[in-house]
């Protein structure tokens, strides 16, 4: 954080100008964000030169494995050699931030600015999101209250409410207590913004029309004889959009380095589909040689998503993967416990490479990527460590570089970089998918089990299952899966390190989310709310009488 | 809303220079707003010569009296005389705009500018507030979950969270359910964002340290040998404070006529202290020559709190108080139905007049006041109605004058801003005040609601009178309190109209604020957290594919 807060920043106009955008163009937040409007990236559209890089990753420890910091070292580092290079981030929760993760804008000299910005309340995205998702609540509880006439069933309302905040007490509630002027007593609960449908929504719609289309196509429950009841039924989409609208054109910052990125959107990895918005993506890459972006989580969970959810639909095209891993993970799936991973110990890396050979494996031959391996560099490494790491690379037949990045900035990306550029397809094929689209719910979950989680098979309740049919039946059927699951761990049990095979993955929950265009599949046990530690980084976060804030990271 | 999308504004740097603060020291939120950093606004004290004038009204009816179009168009006319003047605004809260109430930014040709903006997320000080309260919430009930080290009574945590919605359906919940993993179980509910206690404070504090520090004064409830629990002894102060820092910058826009304003803080005046950001008015003091405000509601509610609690604590001295009214809420403290208020009935408006004559006597005798009565004019006012008015404010020896800002600007309220300027006290006196701090917080309610609600007796029950006396051992007796009650009469009864005598004021519940230093005095039933009308103005609000939206009035 102290490193963010002396990094000096261009003034955000010198960097939209840098992209071709005129200062008048761009709407300002203060003079090192803004927003650049719709019609402005209208006007440059997507080009063939553009070409797009993937960062995804091992199956992380608990404290992560630098995809970010990576991701942003990699656009310094082409920057550096000369490419005009772009990325595209997700936005950072703000409840998160106030539990155990702290920030999430890079670290070190890998960073966007300004941090603290971005970490809190940036440009309002997410409290934008959180409104036009409580807005639609709102009017589903008022519909019931004033005389219900589409006949909405108060047992059957799906739709959450969402708050930016992690506060456990709030994912199962009873809502309308209090006498009858308070409404109708249901069972209810809140999500974290990150996992509304609403943040997928916004990350998948490719213009304003699109968006107040999606928003109409949510379903927010069922009726008595159990029909979809559909936020334009409510006549609630035309407000939400509205509610949207500013929020949808892209944010511009920077990095330390000055290269350009659009932070836009932010679903979790783990119960979203975890991408920043297509429209970001795709403006970049109408503005940008080489357009970096990252996937969240492990490649399991991310990359699978993007390939098979937002690729396919929206026809990106990655020309290279870049997976980073680190000794550290290694170890961790090499069976070594937290507190013992900054110990040197070559043995439980060279048993934790399985876990790097299933990611690269699964993005070369089901995903049909190009792979660079970064090892991100941490000062405790010990050199034959990250040597077996790469010799295990070479084994596989993929390129593999250490990056140095969080200690040296873009300067020490170089050669990830130099790597990427030889790897990187000219012209990038289709990438190939998990599964067809045209197979049932179930296969398709079954598909993703099998290919990328390497599971034996997968299994759901009767009431489940009959879910899956319903949903066929109504049309849904063509629509991909979204998995919701644990990030550290092929497996639904965050506790099987390494690369598990043979296990079963539990469908619990299914959860339409007819907007979006997916259907969520909550697999194993997988908070939609997080709950903060018994130590909450708010706890230590604290702002000095002349402005300055501490305790972020 | 017509009008003010076609109002062209001058670029907000401009205004700013207007005031003589450089273009390099605003932080810009797109080409129109921008937030004044507090060490800019430092480095221009208050100045003898800015006089404040306090906007209030009579008790409104439904649709309200024009208080906010009438302090926009009183300030352009000040500005058409060749004085410098300013105004400070309140910022509207997001739920109503969706629920009956429209935009609340002015109307006609007496708005402030940005209108869309300023109605849907402005700067984000309402999300940030939020965010505050609701990280305080997330931050109390997961302390009783690890463990409970301070002995919270579950059942007496008194903090609740807050949505900028309305919702019903959440006033009265129950959080936790679900599990061990989910928390403990209690009663709870949602209160709106503009009833927060944190809205006080935000707009009470005079620093980001005064900020700071009355959050951590903030009782969250009792422990279960009911001593007061603090935020600060949930270490939960410093990341609220820092959550707030940038919304504690005013916000600078303009009106159509390009008069600068602040728009900052939104208290509603019937559920809390009703009055924007002490730090934008002082602000605004050392800017500008003339500094028009208002207060919420009826001079019963927003201008009582505006002097016993906002102008006695930071010594503010208004010069004038305009009292705005309408020949249509004169006919309808006169009896005569909402349905058939715009016919003629002079008769009607001669009963009604009480009304208005009461809250003269009000702000003359009890808080020594000069004052002009405002009619605003409406079109479908009779001559001899407007004259009924004229006549009786003749009679009280009190200026008046019709005002027709709504359909022609400034130059409609120019006679308007003669009289403030002939009336206003050159030197102006401390205000007089309705209790002195230092009896009971009993005998100053009863001070109130004798002296400005004429009411015979204040009741409460034998529980809110020990709360009461419990709070003075504590040592909170010293502090003003703030009554909620309802605006639509001098009573709790909102169908007793005119000018009511010898009720009885009944105290439903009193609420602690000790960081906004005082005490919340609930009178009859009003709701902290509004519901939606069986047909929410949400359901016609839209966005068109080009981005214009649609509804907002």
């Amino acid at each position: 954080m102290e490193i963010a807060q002396q990094a000096i920043p261009l003034p955000i106009s010198t960097i939209a100008e840098r992209l071709g955008i005129c200062a008048e163009q761009i709407e300002p937040y203060g003079r090192f964000k803004a927003k650049i409007p719709l019609n402005v990236l209208e006007a440059r559209p997507y080009r063939r030169e553009g070409r797009l890089v993937l960062v995804t990753a091992v199956s992380p420890t608990p404290a992560g494995e630098g995809k970010t910091t990576t991701t942003v070292g990699l656009g310094d580092a082409l920057t550096r050699l000369g490419e005009k290079a772009m990325l595209c981030l997700r936005e950072p929760a703000l409840g998160p931030v106030f539990g155990m993760k702290g920030g999430a804008a890079g670290g070190g000299y890998a960073q966007v600015i300004p941090m603290e910005d971005i970490n809190l309340h940036f440009t309002g995205d997410f409290p934008a999101i959180a409104a036009a998702n409580n807005l639609l609540a709102a009017m589903i509880d008022n519909h019931i209250f004033h005389g219900n006439a589409l006949g909405i069933d108060p047992r059957r309302v799906t739709w959450r409410r969402v708050l930016d905040v992690n506060d456990r007490t709030l994912r199962d509630i009873v809502t309308g207590l209090g006498g009858i002027n308070n409404g109708l007593p249901r069972e209810a609960g809140f999500d974290i913004v990150p996992a509304s449908e609403v943040m997928a929504v916004f990350c998948l719609a490719t213009s304003l029309a699109d968006l107040r289309d999606r928003l109409g196509n949510i379903v927010i429950g069922r009726t008595y004889d159990k029909r979809p009841v559909l936020a334009r039924n409510l006549k609630a989409h035309g407000a939400m959009a509205a509610l949207l609208r500013d929020a949808l054109a892209p944010n511009l910052v920077q990095t330390m380095e000055h290269t350009p990125a659009f932070v836009h959107g932010g679903p979790f990895a783990n119960i979203a589909h975890g991408t920043n918005t297509v429209i970001a993506t795709q403006a970049a890459l109408g503005l940008a040689d080489w357009v970096v972006t990252e996937a969240g989580f492990g490649a399991d969970l991310g990359a699978e998503k993007y390939f098979d959810i937002v690729c396919r639909r929206y026809g990106l095209r990655p020309a290279v993967s870049v997976v980073v891993t680190t000794v550290r993970a290694m170890k961790y799936h090499g069976g070594v416990e937290v507190a013992d991973l900054t110990a040197p110990d070559v043995t439980a890396v060279r048993r934790g490479l399985v876990n790097l050979e299933r990611h690269v494996e699964t993005l070369r031959e089901v995903f049909g990527q190009k792979v660079v391996v970064a090892i991100n560099h941490r000062a405790e490494d010990a050199p034959d460590e990250v040597d077996t790491i790469l010799e295990a690379a070479a084994a596989m037949g993929v390129r593999a570089v250490e990056a140095r990045h969080f200690a040296e900035g873009g300067a020490g990306a170089e050669d990830l970089a130099r790597a990427v550029l030889e790897v990187a397809s000219d012209d990038p094929a289709e990438p190939t998918y998990a599964y067809p689209l045209d197979g049932s719910l179930w296969d398709k979950l079954r598909d993703v089990a099998s290919k990328v989680y390497r599971a034996k098979d997968i299994n759901a309740s009767a009431a489940i299952r009959r879910t899956l049919r319903q949903l066929e039946d109504e049309g849904f059927g063509e629509l991909p899966v979204c998995v919701a699951k644990t990030q550290y761990s092929f497996s639904t049990d965050p506790k099987l390190r390494g690369a598990p095979e043979g296990h079963i993955v539990d469908v619990r929950e299914v959860r339409l989310s007819a907007g979006a265009e997916f259907v969520v599949m909550v697999c194993g046990s997988i908070m939609t709310m997080p709950g903060l530690p018994a130590r909450p980084s708010a706890e230590s976060i604290d702002v000095l009488p002349d402005g300055s804030i501490v305790g972020l990271f």
